[in-house]
């Protein structure tokens, strides 16, 4: 249960997150929806292959996909006025999938027995994965590896899950209310990891 | 048969268009070979993952692989001032590229009776699988995503199989022609899809 | 034996190779983790997509993963003038990772009985996979497909574990030795291979 409810909560966020900044580099209507959907369910697609479920499998999602068409259809109706003004709900909806997604490739992980270090991988890559995508196909750097925080809460997910520090439902849906404001939190006041500079000078 | 012969006329495609790119590029001899087979076979390999077909199955394409070989070698050798003066070759050969792989796509998902929405979505990332990999190994803006049309007609040609419209061999040869020449008419009179702006002003 | 030797050594060398491009573009301290651990096991990823292994089998590799860790710790501590003056570090451990790779992704394709054109182009492929995934993410022009030779050395490899010359032990590592010392002066002399043109005028 607590996995669908993630499962959809992520696949809304990204496949927003993906309609967003396909409208902001001024892609057609069909671009929009493809770029929401490669966002929304790319990140579903490397968790797979990664954990060893056949890619396949995204195929039974028929309900997800209707779930993302619409949450795009609804982004592009949206008023204008308010989109701009809200430019930041990129960002935001990019929050709640990251989190949402790096749960539940956490929890996949752990159910197959996978090592710690694994279920770590898993969560960063489930939760970025869609995000990458996005931005490669939109000719961006990568917000994962910009100098902004951001991989370091799915880090904090996959270890909060592989150590068996959150488990039951209301422990999940607490670690995605905090992973979410964290990550809000950190592009909100540039919280920065430190930078290895090679050092021209 | 269709099939194989769908496959081939889609392999030469998109190998010739991933070669065209390549020289444009000023690619040395083996990137232009390089560019050629990733364009040709990495819309299978998408394919195959995203049915359920073991990626590896690509191996045992042995002969469309030579033929992949021979296409890029025929294109390579052909003379400049024919190439310069049709570098809308490039689009030609993706148009029927797109249409092949589209079809055989929308098929395969089919013949795993997979929903409707999945052999559509099946015949778009099929058709476009290739070119995407391509214009990113390039630099490119990847062309399916620009303002112009062109997974339209690849949700056509999903459209049509999945609905059962199109099942005989020469109902998929006739769509094949039929899809080919919407790209080409797209492309030459530069159709557009509406684009929804963000509007900054 | 020789495999885990190739494997490990693969893996030190395009980790160090994604950490030192991600110092170069700045990148805070948790992109350089993440683009080390995605240059050292993105090659063995698309490998096992290749060849029909199971890309999750790369979860066994824990210790391979702490040594990536360690390798790309390592780099971080390292002194920044050593580092600066050594930049062409950076070829040098792409150049060893592309052999081993290569190498090792031969010798599977081989054990699997696929033919020399798929021994080939998964040499190549394995090699050259995780430096493709790099480049790509660091958003730099892939290394393989410029005009520099890069991608024949690996179809070297290939050739040569494909064709039977290279089969025990030693003469993996002197195949590994060459094609490393190969690489090396092709990137130190600025070795071309011919470039088509299409020749604008």
């Amino acid at each position: 249960m607590t996995w669908e409810v993630l499962s959809m909560i992520g696949t809304i966020a990204f496949a927003v997150s993906g309609a967003i900044v396909a409208m902001e580099e001024e892609y057609d209507i069909l671009g929009i929806y493809i770029l929401g959907i490669v966002t929304a369910f790319g990140g579903g697609a490397i968790r797979n292959l990664l954990i060893g479920v056949p890619v396949s499998a995204l195929w039974e999602q028929g309900l997800f996909f209707q779930i993302a068409l619409l949450s795009i259809t609804a982004v592009m109706l949206f008023p204008n006025n308010l989109l701009k003004h809200w430019q930041r709900w990129g960002n935001f909806f990019d929050a709640i999938g990251l989190s949402s997604f790096a749960i539940q490739g956490a929890l996949y992980a752990t159910q197959m027995n996978h090592p710690l270090s694994a279920v770590i991988v898993a969560a960063v890559l489930t939760g970025s994965g869609g995000g990458i995508i996005r931005d490669l196909l939109a000719r961006r750097n990568p917000l994962v590896l910009k100098s902004e925080i951001y991989a370091v809460w799915a880090i904090l997910c996959g270890a909060a899950i592989g150590l068996g520090i959150a488990v039951s439902s209301a422990e999940l849906y607490s670690l995605f209310v905090i992973i979410t404001a964290l990550r809000v939190l950190s592009y909100t006041y540039k919280w920065k990891l430190p930078v290895k500079r090679l050092g021209i000078r």
